[in-house]
């Protein structure tokens, strides 16, 4: 547990949250801003910052019930599908990992990824991304 | 396998990508309209539609390769953090279940979650959500 972390405290129960699932691993409770209702954040019970940190056994329980809550989650709005997101360090608002799982129905509004697109300049160009990462892989 | 699914194709090696990575389960490689250079796909070998549809025992290494993946991508492109991405029927453009990695910057342009929100009338509203919520979770 970390302290002064908002997510800790909803885990803890000394934050107030509509909590949908608690195991021994994962704790899920709505988002309070949410993009849709529904949408619905997924924690680890131990604080973790990113998903890189995360400790390996604690991955299938993790995701496991991520899948399970998909469903849940668009079976108990109508929608039609479900975003699963997961930001880590930009854009996260807590340090905390959490993942998103926001109910979507056609025509929604969203446009998925709705934002500009940066092509690579060539095959060549993309090819050496390509092997930076896969060194990375290897190293 | 299923015909005429061009993540297939790729995994069966009849369509060119950039490849980062193959396991027994999985396979990675580079979107082909990246949202930032090093923006990388996951998908398990076999053909599975949703993160709903793909079998439990899968969980586990699909999600441990793309732990791993968030902080190659990361290094590779000398970025500051990655989102994870996984979209569900809306706004899935091929029906082969595929993770996004994708490389972020602060101030790269993205805000994140850049929709509006949608905010709960009131505390009951939220709270009738998240109890439709968990009826279908022990459904």
């Amino acid at each position: 547990m970390a302290d002064a972390c908002v997510f800790c405290d909803i885990v803890r129960g000394d934050v107030a949250a509509h909590t949908v699932h608690e195991s021994d691993d994962v704790v899920a409770f709505l988002d309070r801003r949410p993009l849709f209702h529904g949408h619905t954040l997924v924690v680890p019970r131990a604080h973790h910052e990113t998903l890189a940190d995360l400790p390996l056994e604690l991955i299938a329980p993790l995701f496991a019930f991520v899948r399970r809550l998909t469903t849940a989650v668009i079976e108990a709005t109508a929608s039609d599908g479900a975003l699963v997101a997961q930001n880590n360090i930009v854009s996260q608002s807590v340090p905390h990992l959490h993942v998103h799982v926001v109910p979507r129905r056609f025509k929604d509004g969203l446009k998925g990824f709705f934002w500009p697109r940066h092509p690579y300049a060539s095959d060549e160009d993309a090819a050496a991304v390509a092997d930076r990462i896969r060194e990375r892989l290897s190293a």
